[in-house]
């Protein structure tokens, strides 16, 4: 079936029939505006994503369920990498006339699941043609008590640095993609159906155990330096400490500059922290569910800059760091 | 000067530094999220617009700066509608990679004079290279005391309905773009850089005077069988109260089938609500700035339908609805 077939507003309502409430929404989906009603002494957080087709994804490589789903995630992740928890979502489509209505509600189905498994709801949107490729738009609001709020802003001298999960798998996954591969399934899902370190981050912030925090979409380095601007400080990174899964050892062995896409390959969507050298038994006994939590350096005074150093703590050469959509 | 020459994180720096803050804003551009307190006892309105280049808007029409007040207006207007107030704004910006700086500056600076106008500041956003046009995603977040929210559901049979400004002038400047023409300026101006009628929801919602309320952009009929759908009523639209600019009625004459343009031609942006007849004349009493408020009809019982009259009472023909993206 064609979308002509039922129309913009024909598969807003199959959406707003499919889309859970909550007690903190007042209304959702069908009016002007969503409205909700704010928890007391809970900031309120917000966060957009765009992903555009061709960009950020390819429709050859991702069935419209998955790529809901990781609309959702890569959103949702902002929210944590802030200690908070997600609450609703917002998702503009602009999406091409012959797109068959299958597809589409494949895409909200991918969208609802994943908002279910985070605790969120779809609360509103927009959807378009679009005269070129597919544009999704995902707005998060999500909440964290006012004294819980982690920002990159706080990591001081002497903290470590800590990442959570595995890093690399998912710009491997998606190099084998570039090269017309088909990357083994586990390291594929990494790539295109990644999950938000939601509950890691609530740990962190409701314990007090970070100083600072930023999720690694940009690529490990590109976002630690995000956090040493706002904190004004400067970071040694080991490089025989990072996190890495036996699919991509396996490829680092046989290609050691692989190493790259760990350092700066971006979209791990694992949750990046500092934090005191004395809550470190506390932050290892966060590890769960097969995410380990990893320390994988820690940070110096401004004027010492980014070093990367080796098992015998000699500097090794930084690799070019993440990805500039224009430069 | 190429965006390629400043990169992605060059263009978030320009807006960063230039984006107001305001009170309830604890953290802005420049985190994961935003951060914002908010007020006790308010609703928390959202809602998310999308343009698309060459669906929504052509650029050949507008400036940035004017396409940049643009997004804000459309997006602002869904507060309105609510009766409530907006807070701010999260601006998702897919570019092709070849657009000036100082194209990105003018557009940028046209989201912040809009958002300054409205009391609004922009907290968040993401820009992107886009492989085809341009695509903007706005998200804007508002606030409305509890008992003052207006949604599209509490219309009531004799209630009467108003409408703001003058309809019909948005369609027609497109219309006349649309043929390679040049509107009059003051025409062009209602399509290209229309207004949000905030004060009017504000004033509407403190006082209590109306019982639904919408903004009228898929064009009156529609938006006012929105209002019909949600309130289970029907209605009664007299056609020669529609209030029309000197313009708009000037074209009417030469070509009296453009009527339908302010029936069914969609983004004016005006609020359209129904209101009890005891409240006339403190609705009549908004009109401000030279924006009427105008009765152009009655609330009916749900099933006389939608009927629109002509001076002698007699029914005359409805014009095809609004505009569905893929219908």
């Amino acid at each position: 079936m064609k979308l002509a077939e039922i129309g913009e507003f024909g598969f807003i309502a199959r959406v707003r029939q499919r889309a859970e409430s909550c007690a903190d929404l007042v209304l959702g989906i069908g009016d002007d505006c969503a409205a909700s009603r704010p928890a007391p002494g809970e900031l309120l957080l917000t966060s957009t994503d765009l992903l555009i087709e061709d960009v950020h994804f390819r429709r050859a490589w991702s069935d419209p369920r998955t790529l809901g789903r990781k609309s959702v995630s890569v959103n949702v992740s902002d929210v944590a990498a802030m200690g908070g928890k997600p609450a609703s979502l917002y998702l503009g489509l602009g999406i091409p006339g012959g797109v068959a209505v299958e597809d589409l509600d494949a895409f909200a189905d991918g969208v609802l699941e994943a908002c279910a498994e985070y605790g969120a709801v779809l609360a509103g949107g927009d959807t378009c043609r679009s005269p070129g490729p597919w544009f999704i738009s995902v707005t998060v609001q999500g909440r964290v008590p006012e004294g819980e709020l982690l920002t990159r802003q706080g990591a001081r001298p002497g903290d470590l640095l800590w990442v959570s999960g595995r890093l690399g798998d998912s710009a491997l996954a998606l190099r084998e993609l570039l090269a017309g591969g088909r990357p083994a399934p586990a390291l594929a899902a990494r790539h295109l159906d990644p999950s938000a370190r939601v509950a890691l981050g609530r740990a962190l912030a409701v314990q007090g155990l970070a100083t600072a925090m930023i999720d690694v979409s940009d690529g490990l380095l590109a976002d630690l330096g995000h956090i040493l601007d706002s904190s004004v400080v400067g970071a040694r990174v080991e490089r025989d400490a990072l996190p890495l899964s036996s699919l991509f050892r396996d490829a680092l062995t046989a290609e050691p500059a692989l190493l790259d896409l760990a350092l700066a390959g971006g979209e791990d969507y694992e949750l990046l922290f500092t934090s005191p050298p004395q809550c470190a038994a506390a932050v290892a006994a966060l590890a769960a569910d097969g995410v380990p939590v990893t320390q994988i350096g820690r940070i110096l005074p401004q004027e010492d800059g980014l070093l990367l150093v080796d098992a015998l703590g000699r500097p090794c050469p930084l690799p070019r760091r993440g990805f500039d959509h224009f430069s």
